[in-house]
This record gives C-alpha cells, sequence and structure tokens, in this order.
C-alpha cells in the first residue's frame, strides 16, 4: 500500500504551486538531479565511451523497457524504450499494415490525438494505396471490415480524458481479422493497463507524462511476443540490427523487440526516464487509481457547486476515463492563464478546454480545494477578462 | 586564432587517459554539468510546463540548427536538430525520392556506414519499386543515370577516414538529375564543410561526436532553403505541424525547416548538445584542421618508423581525409584492448582495424607520441596476446 503523505516528497516541486498538468510533463522526481549528474559527470565525463559497455548504457532500451512492462501489463521480453511517440507509431503502423498484406485500411477515431493522426496521413503519402478510415467510439465496431489492416487508437482521451474498452476493442478488432495499436500516452502510469490480459498487439507510450522522465523523455513500443519475429521496422537503423557491431552491410533484424530500435539511444534522456519508471513501480498502481478516484470525485464536486458555469466533459464513471479531469468553459484559454498566474498550474487544449491531470503521488485532497477556490475566486472576479491573459503563447 | 594550450580545459578528461575516441563518442565539455543540472533542476524542477515556453524548449531544435549551421556551411533557417542520425536518414530519403518520382535507384557507396545502407534497404521494403545501387567511389559518377533519384553517401568514411569530393560529386549528381544527401557524421565539427559552396541538396550528422553533444546526442538534418517547400516528411508528426496546438484533424506542414520536426524534442539532449555546439562555434575550423593535419602527420611519421607492421588505411593528403587515423592490423580487436588497459583509448572496427579520433582542442603532440610509444611497447612485449584482450565486449 502507498502512503500518500510520503510520496510528495519523492518529488521537487517549487513552494505555493499546485500541479496539475502532470499529464503533460510530470514532476522532477527528487532522485534524477544527482543520477543524471552521475551519467553526465562519471558516466561520460570519466568512463567515456567504455560506459556503453560498463554502465549498461548499451542496454538501456531494453532495460528500462522491462521495467516499464509490468506498468502496462507486458512482458519484459515485450517493451522497449525507443525514439519519440510519433516515431514509434510510424514504426507500428508500417510493421502491421506489412503484417495485414491484403488489407489497406487503418482505422482510427476523429479527434484522436493530432500525432497520431498525422503519422497515418504521412503514411498514407507513402503508401498511396492505403486509405485510413475514421468512426467515432461507438461506430469503431461496424467499422471493422475485412480490408481493415489496423486499428489504432488512443486508450485515454487527451483532450476529455475518455478511456477506451481495451479488451472488448482488441477482441473486436482481432475478430474482424485486422491488429490494434493503443496509443497508451495519457494510460501507462495514470490508470491499469493490461495489455497481457487484453491480448494487445502493439503499443506505443510517452515517457515525459505520467512516468516522470523529464521534458522530451523517450518514448516506449510494446509489440506482443507472439507477433515480434513476423514484424519488421520501416526504419531499419544500426542498433536494430542483429550483429550492430559486425559492420555488415546487410541489414538483419535482431532477434526479439530489439528490432525496433534504430539509432543510438539517447542517454541522459533515457537516465532520467529510468529514475522516473523506478518511482512508479514502487508504487502501487491500484491505490494510486483510487486515489485519483477520490481526487476526481472532490474536484467535480467542488466544481458543481462553486463553478456551476464550467461543464465537465470527462466522464464519472472511473472505469470510462483516465487520470485528469476536463471542463469546458468559452473563455476557457484566459481563465487557464489566470489561474496559472495564481500558482495552479493546468493547461488549455483546443477547442475551449481547461485540463487538469490528477497525480496522487503529489496531489492531496487540500490541492483540489484549493485549486478549485482559485477558479471560484477568478470567476466571481471577473479577473480573467485582464487582457494579458488573452494573449496566445506558443505552447499552451 | 585558437589557442590550443588553453582548449583541453574547456573539456574534463580523466587524468592519465589519452581520449583518441573523440569521433565516436566527444568528450563532456567542462560547462555541460552545470547547464545540465540547470536544465533539471531549475527549468524542469521549478518552472515545469511553462519552461517550453519561458525557457525556449520549443525552440530548441531551430536555435541549435541555426548554432550548427555556420560549422556546415549552411544558413540558419536550413538546419534543424531533430530525432537520431538513422531518423532523419530515413525522413529525407523518403522525402528525396517523393520530389523525384520519374526515379526509382537510390544510389550509395558499398561498405557505407551501415546504419546508412540499413536505412535504406527499409525503405525499399516499403516501396517495393525502389531499388538499391551501389558503386565504389570511383565508380560513382559513372553510375549516376537517369533513374538515380538519389545519391548518398556519407562525407567521410567512419572506418578508414576517406573524404569524399563534396563539391564534385554534388555537381556530378546535379547534373544527372539527382539530388545528394550528405551523411557528416564524421565530419561536422572535424573538417571544414561548406554545404552552400557545394550547393548540396539534403544532409544529416550526428551531435555525439565532434559536436560533443553527449551520449545519443540528438543529431541534425539540413535542407537547402530551395527545396523546403517542396519536400515532405513521411514521419508527419506534430511538431512539425504549421500550427501544432491548434490541434485539428488534417496535417499541414510547417513553412520552413520545421517541417521535418517529428515529435517532442528530448530536452536533457539538447541542452547538452547546446554546449557543445557552443564550443566548437568559439573555435576555429581553419586552425582545428591545421592542428589536425600536423596530429595526423606526428602519428603517421611515429607510426611508420615505430610500428611498421600496422598498415595505415587513411590517406595522407589532408583534403582527402576527415580528422581520424586508421591502421590495419590482424589482432586489431586485441591490440586495440591492450592499449584501452593502458589509457590509450581508441577504437576497434571490423575487419581488423584500429581507429583513433584527431581531436584537436584536447590533443598535443605529447600525446601523441604517447600513444604510439605504448602501441610500440605493446607490439614489442606481445602484451596483447593475453587472453583477456581477446574477449568480444557488446560494444566494440
Amino acid at each position: 500500500m502507498t502512503d500518500f503523505s510520503k510520496t510528495r516528497a519523492l518529488f521537487r516541486l517549487p513552494e505555493g504551486v499546485i500541479y496539475l498538468d502532470g499529464n503533460s510533463l510530470g514532476a522532477l522526481p527528487a532522485a534524477t538531479p544527482a543520477r543524471v549528474a552521475e551519467v553526465v559527470e562519471a558516466e561520460w565525463g570519466r568512463s567515456l565511451i567504455g560506459s556503453w559497455n560498463d554502465h549498461g548504457w548499451i542496454d538501456a532500451p531494453h532495460r528500462i523497457g522491462a521495467k516499464i512492462a509490468p506498468l502496462v501489463g507486458a512482458g519484459e521480453d515485450e517493451v522497449l524504450v525507443a525514439d519519440s511517440t510519433s516515431v514509434n507509431l510510424f514504426k507500428l503502423a508500417a510493421a502491421a499494415l506489412a503484417a495485414r498484406p491484403g488489407r489497406r485500411t487503418i482505422l482510427t477515431e476523429p479527434g484522436n490525438f493530432p500525432t497520431d493522426l498525422y503519422i497515418l496521413q504521412g503514411l498514407t503519402r507513402l503508401l498511396p494505396d492505403v486509405t485510413i478510415r475514421t468512426a467515432p467510439a461507438e461506430g469503431l465496431a461496424d467499422a471493422l471490415d475485412e480490408d481493415v489492416a489496423l486499428l489504432l487508437l488512443t486508450h485515454v482521451h487527451y483532450r476529455t480524458g475518455v478511456r477506451h474498452d481495451m479488451p472488448a476493442l482488441t477482441e473486436a478488432a482481432h475478430g474482424a481479422g485486422a491488429l490494434v495499436l493503443w496509443d497508451l500516452s495519457h494510460s501507462a502510469g495514470a490508470v491499469p493497463v493490461d495489455l497481457g490480459g487484453a491480448n494487445a498487439d502493439l503499443a506505443v507510450g510517452c515517457g515525459y507524462k505520467f512516468l516522470n522522465g523529464g521534458p522530451g523523455a523517450p518514448a516506449f513500443l510494446y509489440v506482443h511476443r507472439d507477433l515480434q519475429a513476423g514484424l519488421a521496422s520501416p526504419i531499419q537503423g544500426w542498433l536494430g540490427h542483429a550483429a550492430p557491431f559486425a559492420f555488415g552491410d546487410d541489414y538483419a533484424p535482431a532477434p526479439g523487440i530489439g528490432r525496433f530500435l534504430a539509432g543510438t539511444p539517447p542517454i541522459l534522456g533515457m537516465a532520467a526516464l529510468e529514475v522516473g519508471v523506478d518511482l512508479m513501480r514502487e508504487a502501487d498502481m491500484g491505490a494510486i487509481a483510487t486515489k485519483s478516484s477520490a481526487l476526481f470525485d472532490r474536484f467535480a464536486t467542488l466544481m458543481a457547486a462553486r463553478c456551476p458555469s464550467l461543464l465537465l466533459l470527462t466522464p464519472v464513471d472511473p472505469a470510462r476515463r483516465g487520470s485528469q479531469i476536463s471542463f469546458g468553459y468559452p473563455d476557457a484559454y484566459a481563465l487557464t492563464q489566470a489561474l496559472i498566474a495564481r500558482g495552479v498550474i493546468g493547461d488549455y487544449r483546443e477547442p475551449a478546454i481547461l485540463r487538469f491531470g490528477l497525480t496522487p503521488l503529489t496531489l492531496s485532497h487540500a490541492d483540489i480545494w484549493q485549486a478549485v477556490d482559485a477558479l471560484a475566486d477568478i470567476l466571481a472576479t471577473e479577473a480573467w477578462r485582464d487582457p494579458r491573459y488573452a494573449e496566445r503563447r506558443t505552447v499552451t
């Protein structure tokens, strides 16, 4: 059982800040600065090139992947840390298409996280016979026909927090002969995930959100053990080779998940990610889910009472949502900026959505109370009408 | 003019080590630990998500690209830091093929750096009508015909250090109607490079070798200004979108080089790379090239006198080589390990090659003398025959 009175001290958070954006950039684990300094000063600085062998740099993609595996219900040989979520989506979607040669359709949702849609659109430019079909959640099962090679879905929606029924949709896709690729960016470390239990084929996920791996942390990918030998990465980089240091002219894929590596792993980012993952592995995902639900209920109840003009967009059923709460409001952008100015950090998403991440390891019920209090005051005083809160920044 | 009596102090190198592997992993700049700590502790830890705007994280790919530009003779709007060299090769090779739709051949060299060949082989699996043609250096001009869409070459060869004539080969490719993609992994920061002067179309390069960006540092890519609007990345990630924070469903490429971004930039790796690049920008590439030549001549002359059984593989003409020196020897692997055991760090490359990087900012003539002295002693005493030096490590 996780003692939440102690877990906040596992992170460094500035005084006076209520951080409700751990779903966008996870907070800094207290152990990260020393570990990153060790990698920079001792491993790179003193052991130099020898660290690839002596400090396990070369194994980092597999080692950290194996540590992420239990957080997503996967086997240790089924997860690899590599590249970005976007690049991993490209690799796995292309591999899935090649594995279903008679089928030329990829099915996904409209309003899916943009990079998921953009990556597929790029793939259809490269492979003009491939078609993207979109169907809203309730129409996905009907849209699965004999031409669908791949169903690509984000498990928890980035905007609304709506969570898909992974086992049911995976089963429906398999029933239609399609593979399924789950984007776990807003679920890994946020909600219990069981890729193995759902018999999922493929997945990708993000290192810098609920895994607290740091800005632009490397991403991860999952390939079901039984599929690995039959799938090929389109980005055949040297570290995915069966014998990279033989430096032969002809590519031969590494035997397992390693074939999905491309270039040299980013060691500084890997080091920070490993600290975040180690921390999440110590935590109890069941206890986290329970506390996330309690924080959600507290937030929703207080908002209904004190800020009724904001529309709750996230399902109240814990099984149907991730670990965030989103509200619609016409002036959501300015409202978000006014909140940030008071040290309550959430974020804004198009169109007109305030989004708050619920990270049980760092947030208390008092934090939620204070956040809603600030919001209620900003609304009552119309403080958000200050013109500086309307100024659009590059990153929202 | 660069004062080489002072430049070694710009790096942290362990006592008693002669580091001749800066062509594989550049040494740690003295300024890097503090800068990385600042990014971790102040920017991530205290400013959290706000750092994307407030500490220039979102601009890092463009900002650091613009700083690399003068090191490779490019304009500030022609270079972007992103992903790994392997992923960037994939993006630019695929973009080049799409821009030459009537041509279906990629021409390259046998024995090119493996990831360059493997990436092309992956591309032909995805696009089965595309063919890879290889020709040795002296046959490249003749192999350029009307079916060649792209000539892909590594400017300085990783094994031998042989440098191609970039202006002549670029002109030959253009004469045949093909685009050219230069892999600058062993040239950026090592030798003067003038992409603009050569009218080169495309290039990629590595951040962790002569740019001293740290293990697995992000890579860079170059696209000639006049080509940017006509080229599309096959990996259409959200940060390459014209308006990523509009979160629209349809991809629209960013107007310039930014369209070659894919996922969220790796900020810790970017921070370390920026320190390395800033350091190289302060140095005088002309003075570096002059000292590199002097170190090479010293190395070659001493070796001919004291270790005549090792065969020099690198051209003696400075214009025809990079900043490394390679030797062939049947027991090169064990010899390299025996040298490393004495603190002289070079590396081994298949087949039977000892490779030494020449980094003028950290190496003195005395270092070269000592390295050759150690080698001569290991040969004279046959110390390399110790069985532990024959044990193959994962990374060679």
